[in-house]
């Protein structure tokens, strides 16, 4: 299932942009979470966990949804390492500007516009030819297999 | 227990910081891991849950140990929010520099010097007074409690 769908939830906040949207390009979509793709061009493997319910922070989640969530973002750190071998995963979950519980996912390279620094620092490097064309795979093989990947932790899957 | 050690193990690399030096000041060391707080003037509220052995990535631990990290990271979590009301907490786990397992955990304000973007990001504004001063709880009272918080977790406790 890759279609955003709105939660219907007592949580749902109109003025919060993951409640409205899908917040990137929709990979797949269970009924706690789902996983978007952020269309960001320095770094094409940069996938996002949402947690379908308006949650602030990591620890307003009981454990079970924890677990829940931590192996959804596993999933696809294993796919991209399996299908990119990057030179790092990063993981994050901040929020400060959009604060709906989500995870970052981002594959990177020791030759990206920012590595070694974090991608919200500055970047380091101008990158040419375009970074989605040095993965190796096609960005719609990639989000395949993370579709994948994680429809197989779906409840019900 | 407070005092870092390295750890006995063939994961140690003589190469990398986080296996030869504590990387902050000792909060509590487990058998599997310690908390050490990061010692950055402009962020006084940011811990670090540091893996003792030497993994690069999170996907590379058990699903076990994945668990047991993340219980420590939602204690300290739990305690900042409680301690310090902060306006969000920020969770990461990036390694670019060091590739050895460690979570960050970072109590944001609103005031602080890069509110709302990433403490990887350019600063914002200057801060005065200092902001340990601005917290409204000493650093070791601070300490103490993510130190009893997380040592309530450890094997054994």
């Amino acid at each position: 299932m890759s279609t955003f769908q709105r939660l219907e939830s007592p949580s749902f906040q109109s003025s919060c942009e993951l409640c409205r949207e899908a917040g990137g390009a929709m990979i797949f979509q269970s009924a706690h979470w789902r996983v978007i793709r952020a269309e960001d061009a320095a770094f094409p493997a940069f996938y996002r966990v949402v947690w379908r319910a308006h949650v602030a922070e990591w620890s307003d989640l009981s454990l079970a949804h924890q677990a829940e969530v931590m192996g959804v973002v596993t999933a696809v750190e294993r796919v991209l390492r399996e299908a990119l071998a990057p030179t790092k995963i990063n993981l994050a979950s901040l929020g400060n500007v959009t604060p709906h519980l989500h995870w970052h996912v981002i594959a990177r390279f020791d030759w990206d516009s920012h590595y070694p620094a974090p991608v919200w620092a500055a970047a380091a490097r101008e990158v040419a030819p375009p970074p989605v064309e040095r993965l190796g795979l096609a960005l719609d093989a990639l989000d395949a297999r993370v579709a994948r990947a994680v429809a197989a932790l779906a409840p019900g899957a």
